[in-house]
Order: C-alpha cells, then structure tokens, then sequence
C-alpha cells in the first residue's frame, strides 16, 4: 500500500508517518519509484505500536526508538526485549546525591527493600530496575511524612500482587509476535494502573461498610 | 500555646495558620486578650490533619472544609466520615454527556462494573462512589485502544486487591480518634498508590524472567 493508504489504516497523519519514518522508528518501505515506496502490514503494525510506546507509554521518540532496536537485537531474548519496554515507561526516579543525609537513608531503604524481595520471596529483580528506585522513593515519602512502612506490610502488598502479575503475564504470552507483545506490555503496565486503584479504592468501600455497620 | 509556638510545633507558617483560621479549617483558640488567644494540642492535631487534606490528598481548601465538617457532624457514622475523605481525593472523573454515544457506552460499562462488584461479589459499593466513575473511564479507554477487558479479569484483580484493603482499614482503624483517622485515611490512600504500582511492576520482571529464563 502507498503511504496515504496506511495513514488512512493506521489513523496517523502522513506528516508523522513521514517523521517516524526520517527518526528510524519505522523501516522505510520498499521504493517503487523516486518518490513511491510500498508499505506492508508489518508496517502497519509498526505504526501500532509506535502510538502505544509514544501515547499510552508517554515515551520520547528515543526511548521509542530504544524499545524497538532491542525488540529486534537478535543478542536478547525475550525477557530482556519486553524488560526494555518496561524500564523505559515513565516515572524515572532519580535519587538523591549519595553524599547527603538523605541519600545515605535512600540508598539504605532501597537495600532493604531489595533483600525483601530477593532474599526473601526469591524475586528475580535486576538491581537497577526504575521500579526500585520508585518504591524507594514512595517509601521514603512515607516514612518522612511519619508513617513508616514496616517490612511486614510491604511483604504483605508484594504477595498478594504476585498473583495479579502472573495473569496478566500470561496475557502479554497470547502474543508470539514481539512486537505485539511489547504493545501488550506498554498497554497493560500503563492502562491497568488506574484500575488497580479504583478497584482498591472500591474495596476500601466495602471493608469500611462492613466493619463499621450503620446504627 | 500562642500562634508562634503552634507554628513552629507544626511547621506550619503563622500566616498559613490565619488563614485556616479564616476560612473555618482550624477552630479558633481561647480569647486571651484582644490580640492574643491560646491554642491547645487539638489545634495541633488538626493541623497535621489540614496539611495531609491539602498537600498529600490533593484538595481544595473548600473539600478540606467538607471532610472537616463531615467529620464532626454528629449525624454521621464512622463510615461516612471516613467515606466523605476518600470520595474527596482525586481524581474526579467527568462523565461523557448522556446523549452522545460516548455517553450510552460509558454507561453501559459502569452498570456492568457496577453489577459485578455488588451482585457477584457482594460488595458494598455507593452507586456514587467517585471510584467507580474513574474505573469506567479507564475500561472505556482500553476498549476504544482495542485491549477490552474481561469481566473474568476484572473480578481476578477485584479478589486479588480485596484482602490488601482489608489489611490497610485495619491500619486506619488502630486510631479511635476521627482526625487522626481520617488523616490516616488521606496518607494511606494516595501515599501507597506508588507503592502498589511499582511492585506490580518489579512483579512483572519475576515473572517473566521465570517464564523466559535465559538459554
């Protein structure tokens, strides 16, 4: 198909099409002339996955660019291809200077969040998952605000998610397809979060109503 | 205490306690002289509870007001008190208008959500609870991308999440006093969404290094 053919397909404006295209997002199509290059599903695809990591994902066109150059590195396999998806999804936290106060507590709360979930459940987390240093960060909020998390708790919410990660895990495996499955990952991290929240705000609800009947 | 003294046992600054004076949020203290008045370990407690409404729970200084009031009015039972504060937090999601077919849809999915939560799983849920209106508007979102959720799911995530929540009203419930536990209410709520969200994520990571583990 011609290039107009798959901005109407695809919903994406030619101008974008063409700018992902010059940015090496999308691999040119095949040239048919001076000015003609033929385009094909995989394209279109592409182009689906492209909107996922930019809109839904709120990446920037290089960390866009990263995903797909990993997603097509013959040297990773597929749990690095799709954990390179993940990494790059917003937020990035950065810590605080190691040689402040605050950066000695941050960097010691972060430790022992990292022997909770290694040590002690036994998760296979890399030391510098971005999802490290934003459970660091929310847990030193906490604990400045003056309601200190303790570890007990934090095992408590970790063991009850595990479950929930393996569903949806399963769902991003219906994919062979990797790129397909990196839309899948970007999709469901990002989309579901607000569920998860309304659904638990939801619950808070219904265990208040029961606990604290009418009169 | 004097408003010098409260300011600096709070951090809060003398202007912004005035202020709160003025717009009803903090009770005024006892009239020791014209330009003086005392003011007790109450107003304390009452204004780490203001800044918590404000600053971590997002509110205007008029929903501020609503919980306050809510909280001390004695035709409400310990369960609405807590409900006004959370219905309060943000986010408030605006329905799409009844006549569009954006609208019927929107609808259409809330009622679903609405049946599932309370006919399958008995949950005591307010048909007005602000929750329910942000979890439409995420499931509506991912139907219009393409990733239409299950039923089956939904209530997989509802399960999973019910006993966290009643772990947290637990916490919530180790303050007898009102102010304090409405401001554990506000702190717990919103301080512990990033918590939920990263470790979800780092749950992500175990699971798909299990399920695709190096050659």
């Amino acid at each position: 198909m011609q290039l107009s053919e798959l901005s109407r397909r695809s919903g994406v404006s030619a101008a974008s099409i063409k700018y992902y295209l010059r940015e090496g997002l999308l691999p040119p199509g095949v040239t048919v002339s001076a000015r003609k290059a033929e385009y094909d599903e995989d394209h279109l695809r592409r182009l689906r996955l492209i909107r996922a990591l930019l809109t839904v994902g709120g990446m920037s066109v290089a960390q866009a660019r990263d995903v797909l150059a990993a997603s097509h590195d013959p040297a990773f396999d597929r749990h690095t291809r799709l954990g390179v998806a993940q990494y790059l999804l917003p937020p990035h936290v950065t810590a605080p200077p190691e040689d402040t106060p605050e950066g000695a507590t941050w960097r010691e709360r972060r430790g022992e969040v990292l022997t909770l979930l290694r040590d002690d459940l036994g998760w296979q987390i890399h030391d510098g998952a971005p999802a490290l240093d934003a459970l660091t960060e929310a847990l030193t909020t906490l604990d400045s605000l003056g309601y200190a998390t303790a570890t007990a708790s934090l095992r408590d919410y970790a063991v009850a998610l595990r479950p929930i990660a393996e569903k949806e895990l399963a769902i991003v495996d219906e994919h062979p397809a990797i790129d397909e499955a990196i839309e899948a990952v970007v999709a469901h991290t990002v989309l579901y979060e607000p569920v998860l929240l309304s659904l638990r705000r939801l619950a808070h609800e219904d265990v208040s109503a029961r606990l604290h009947p009418p009169a």
